[in-house]
């Protein structure tokens, strides 16, 4: 039987809003068994690079990473948003490893190029280090896991934190029974997002389809929800789309995500 | 036999010269055998102070950490200094895992209480996890340290660079044979620092304090080599003082602290 793995992604509102990442994190701390936490923390990116006047740039609302915007990133995402993290985790009894993909070359990525405007500094996934997370799980040690990747050629690169966990889930699922839950800032996917009642339970890779394609679901929810149902079909068991009260209650609503 | 383990911390001035950091971090790649890399990140933090525009506060020459600039310190040397050395030592074939103090609880700390100044978030050590450091060495994996500590109440604390090379030499030294090497922008301890001839290849706790009591060594010296002569005191096997001509060379230039 394949052990049980929990891979948790928080969302850049729920890192953002000190009330929201406590609570969390509490619900996190709690999970019996082998977890990880990923993470980016984007809000707080884009304060520290106001503060320090250097303008957000984006492309059909995706922003460009150039050199000052990447090492904004690395130091909110794996500086002080990872260890902050780790910090109130060791305090309340996890024992917390935070890293970036840069460390034991977990998680290697290459420029992405196959696009039609240059996006700068981001990274593509090419390789998760399935060998040293395992060895890391089982020496009962909680990775915390910051969106920054690394070329292998000394160069960081920022990378997309849904994808991240995606990525990393599959490549866990060939030796465990990976549950995949998208922690942000609704209680899941709505076909109105205005409207309480229009909570989507189960959402199939065909309704998806339907929803982006009427532009019910669209921006962000896009990627995250492709990653999703990549996971799925990928070996990974479980994919939801929930809120800090779901991390919380597992009764409490949530999307699920379905074949 | 004990097994032998080399622990080297790069001083501000060098992690903040991109020439420089690429010498040390080529020589300590070359570095055969365990070893482990200790680093702060001073003057970066600084520089990133006076952009967001917040006030590098001091008292008698010391650094008074308040919340802001705590937030700096962790993004500065937990997160871009880190991980760019990180990124750069995978680059060159070392399996780098960059943390601070709180990643394992590696190494606890508490707010500095006993002085007439409240320095604010310093965190003065009070013990260094040798297990789980002795576990990530024995796994081939080479520590990447930053200066940030925590109290393990999900306090993070800024702490001295050298006094973490120190205590962790000390900690190591109970079952390896620990060489300690502060590599720094000069090349080893001086009567007077504008006169090379004065190079001290030699320095012994006794001359150290009579140059100390005389005022030659002064500020920033004082604490590190306190630090070195308490490391040679607890059983670390020889502590130095040089620059990355010394990293690269043993035959170069270099103070030896002795008993």
């Amino acid at each position: 039987m394949n052990k049980k793995l929990i891979i948790v992604k928080i969302g850049g509102k729920v890192t953002a809003n000190e009330a929201e990442l406590e609570k969390a994190l509490f619900a996190f701390s709690k999970i019996e068994g082998k977890k990880i936490l990923v993470h980016g923390g984007g809000k707080k990116a884009s304060e520290v690079a106001e503060m320090l006047n250097i303008d957000s740039k984006f492309i059909d609302g995706r922003r460009i990473t150039d050199k000052p915007m990447l090492e904004i990133a690395v130091m909110v995402y794996a500086g002080l948003v990872n260890k902050s993290i780790v910090a109130k985790l060791q305090s309340l009894g996890c024992n917390a490893l935070g890293v970036c993909g840069a460390d034991l070359n977990l998680i290697k990525a290459e420029k992405r190029t196959n696009t039609e405007f240059d996006f700068g500094l981001v990274g593509d996934i090419t390789k998760v280090n399935s060998k040293a997370t395992n060895s890391i799980l089982e020496a009962d040690q909680t990775l915390v896991i910051s969106s920054i990747t690394h070329d292998g050629n000394g160069q960081l690169l920022n990378t997309n934190a849904d994808a991240i966990a995606a990525k990393l889930s599959e490549a866990m699922a060939d030796n465990h029974d990976v549950s995949l839950i998208y922690c942000f800032e609704h209680k899941g996917v709505f076909t109105d997002i205005h409207d309480p009642k229009t909570l989507i339970e189960n959402l199939s890779k065909l309704d998806f389809d339907s929803l982006k394609n009427s532009g019910k679901i669209k921006d962000g929810m896009i990627p995250k929800l492709s990653s999703g149902f990549s996971a799925i079909k990928n070996k990974v068991k479980s994919v939801i789309i929930g809120n800090t009260d779901y991390l919380i209650n597992k009764n409490n609503p949530k999307t699920t995500l379905i074949n």
